[in-house]
């Protein structure tokens, strides 16, 4: 049975490539999309062939690219690998977008994901001229019954002069009902409070809203969201999990967090899941959860029955798990809702609801500074995400790592973060599987000197150790913060010369 | 006449010296005051003398001093100088005590101004033994009426053991009715959206409140708040003001900013007074605050007729504004409204109203980071304050500095910035005498070119570009924010060795 069941959308069924046609040189492209889910699957590709086609003819192409956050190789991977794209934002994770930002073919706009809808909106990225958005369905009257994300697919919808609908059989048709899009946002100065009290409150509508004039193309597909391995757990992230877990049966005990926890955020990959893991495991419970990604960890977690409900504007599972859930989606209903990522995001929820924020970063330094985004100060890796806009606002932050990387030539924990996002006024408490370093209500050097304790490797211990004292005795009147500023990034350096830190 | 109506309360009175003497070793004590206004002007004197007399017979003394933001000599001073603050939160700005905590002797812990109270209540910080809090009044039933500032006080007196009032009769009485204290806060799960609307809307009540029975001693003063010598504004800030606003006739243009402009926050100094006055002088009128501080210069925007309202925290006159103030202060009512730190920074209401945040800077490096807080990496200045509250959650932000400092000795656009207060997901406009650089929108290497050709001054102007051109060549795969790691912090380092950067 077909998925389009509006009579005037239903009259614009087109081939991707005669969608793609709409869109030329230059344009503002907006697309569906958060961490590899929902997506379109189809108008991606053949736009690069047509970029394709007009590079082979001597003939510029290229578009901005913006989306909720990363994709997958069918969006992202084929745009770049066209050469296609000019500017990119807000997230990305892909590794041929890497290469073609960090070559410096593509510019990249890394934003928080709560302000990407915000400032589009505002105008700050300039005019949005394509929306290619990926839905489960078509309702009769024009509605749109959104798939596996919702991301900043209202957002684009809402502005952008042209739209192209991908209509992808793929989502389970009983995915209307899971999401819940706030069309209550306004520009200053005529914002309203939101009035989100609850994880689960609904105070949005379970349908994204397109104008049918604008919609120049409807493409239908059939095919899954990117397909992601399922990575059993190692040791390293089970020690980070525990470590994790004990400190917040430590807050418990200490009357700073109820015995059901707060609002659960946690960030992707094998640490995540190692925590939802542990937490399945452990004795709290009615958890819930107010976070950006749903992935295998957090649905195996609504099936112990400890986490009652979540709130996420994504998700982002394995292979296995996706087929898993279409097949069985009826059960999570009433537990699961998919919001905009403006809302998924938004400071005001993030703080009001008083988020637990678990997430992942590539190194601190010894003053709790986080680089969750270079390698080695110049090369991007993904991007903050929504990082940022949990951890400033969560009642408590976590930012987790091993203590090492490349087989023990990097340490995570270094003298002097080589890119900053997250500074010292907002981190709370970094994790590797060493040990946990609270970093609440001290100074710096008191931080440093708990961070090198529980959190760096033994093999950079002494040495990080030996930077600390050699900068304070160096700073007699610098001793808030003691650096040595020809040694601070010397670490990065001596392992771009050498391999090795 | 007496200010202190309250049966109960008025038993209370004592000398400082016998107030402070409540005060014992090693107490959290919490003390009222935001930029010079609305702290206790004598038992932290008497305070500073009992910690002397202790160390001068071999006994340790030493507190632990949070207050609302930065004091005068009378507070941060005297108990800096007696040697008797072991730790410091959550902003200071004076001599003494930056002195103290750049020795080595006072933790300090520098935190966004929005967050202190809530995370104090949180039990993030432990239990507060004794709250000092200035008032103008106690009213019969032992309401408290704040005087030139709110701050903390609220919280301070909500979580103290014991509570020490000091009720200073240099504020005008006339203070009653110039607070909105919001007394709606919760902690997690329980709290509820801030029902704010508009920057003079009021959401709380026009007293603090107390438990008498926590009030173990009343003492009564009469004292000015912090003497601040009017400064006439400079050409350089003069330059930086013509180019921000500006920027703002730009943006009305644009249709990204309505006539009115939204409502504006403004940190303290220099140029912060030179963009009232532009203001003043401008086509633009009915326009709002909603920031942290008073100063002179918004004073006399109000006096223009242009700035219609302000909700702040404090003020932070000139000796002789507040003078003038205080005599005319019935021609400010309904025109002035001073809140709690906790809403006249909240990320809820900053984003809501979408304020227009503009704030000083010690330097930013190229591509776009921003340190607000440190001296060559080392040692700190004042603290962030306010800035992260309103920058992150603000519609727009600027940054703002002379280009150059110590007489072109520093400049103040680095390769690298020395300490990151504010990340390059946060910044989005640069201003110095030189020029204005809009970074909204582009990627790190745009932003750089920007910034240098904009905002550098030219006797650093080649540098910078030629530091960004071999960063470029070095970095072929790294091309995102290219780096020169050996190089990016030598700027800092030449100064440390020459005196010249």
């Amino acid at each position: 049975m077909s998925r389009i069941s509006c009579p005037t959308l239903s009259t614009r069924v087109v081939t991707a490539a005669e969608a793609a046609a709409y869109i030329t040189d230059g344009d503002r492209v907006a697309m569906s999309g958060f961490t590899g889910s929902g997506y379109p699957k189809a108008v991606p590709g053949a736009l690069a062939e047509h970029a394709r086609a007009e590079h082979g003819a001597g003939r510029d192409f290229r578009v901005e690219l913006w989306t909720g956050a990363s994709t997958a190789p069918e969006l992202d991977g084929v745009l770049a690998e066209a050469g296609a794209v000019s500017k990119r934002l807000p997230f990305q994770s892909d590794p041929a977008m890497r290469q073609s930002i960090n070559d410096g073919k593509t510019e990249y706009i890394d934003t928080h994901l709560s302000h990407s809808a915000q400032q589009a909106w505002f105008g700050f990225y300039g005019n949005l001229d394509v929306a290619v958005v990926e839905v489960a369905a078509i309702l009769p009257g024009g509605l749109l019954v959104p798939g596996s994300s919702v991301g900043n697919s209202k957002t684009w919808l809402d502005l952008a002069d042209k739209v192209i609908l991908e209509v992808n059989s793929w989502h389970p048709r009983a995915y209307e009902g899971f999401h819940d899009v706030y069309y209550g946002t306004r520009r200053p100065p005529e914002r309203l409070p939101i009035q989100l009290l609850e994880p689960m409150q609904r105070i949005g509508d379970p349908y994204l809203r397109v104008d049918p004039a604008k919609v120049v193309a409807v493409v239908e597909t059939h095919s899954p969201d990117r397909n992601l391995p399922f990575k059993p757990v190692d040791e390293d992230s089970k020690a980070i999990a525990a470590h994790l877990v004990d400190f917040l049966r430590h807050e418990i005990r200490a009357d700073r967090l109820p015995p059901s926890l707060l609002p659960l955020q946690s960030g992707v990959g094998n640490v995540a899941n190692a925590v939802m893991a542990d937490l399945a495991d452990s004795e709290f419970e009615g958890m819930r959860a107010y976070t950006e990604v749903i992935q295998d960890g957090m649905l195996d977690l609504i099936d112990s029955g400890k986490l009652t409900s979540v709130s996420a504007t994504a998700f982002s599972l394995s292979a296995e798990r996706a087929a898993d859930f279409n097949e069985n989606i009826e059960a999570y209903k009433g537990r699961i809702l998919l919001r905009t990522q403006e809302m998924s995001n938004h400071p005001e929820a993030v703080r009001r609801l008083g988020v637990v924020a678990i997430n992942g970063m590539v190194e601190a330094d010894i003053y709790g500074n986080v680089n969750s985004t270079h390698v080695m100060g110049s090369s991007i890796i993904n991007g903050i995400g929504g990082s940022g806009d949990f951890a400033r606002n969560s009642y408590l932050n976590f930012f987790v790592s091993n203590s090492l990387a490349k087989g023990g030539a990097i340490s995570s924990i270094v003298p002097f973060a080589s890119h900053i996002d997250h500074t010292e006024h907002d981190t709370q408490i970094l994790v590797t599987e060493q040990g946990l370093a609270d970093l609440r209500g001290i100074s710096p050097v008191a931080r440093a000197r708990r961070i090198i304790a529980n959190c760096a490797h033994p093999d950079y211990r002494d040495r990080l150790e030996d930077y600390l004292e050699r900068a304070i005795a160096a700073n007699p009147h610098g001793r808030h913060t003691p650096h040595l500023l020809g040694e601070a990034l010397s670490w990065h350096e001596r392992f771009q010369a050498t391999g090795h830190m």
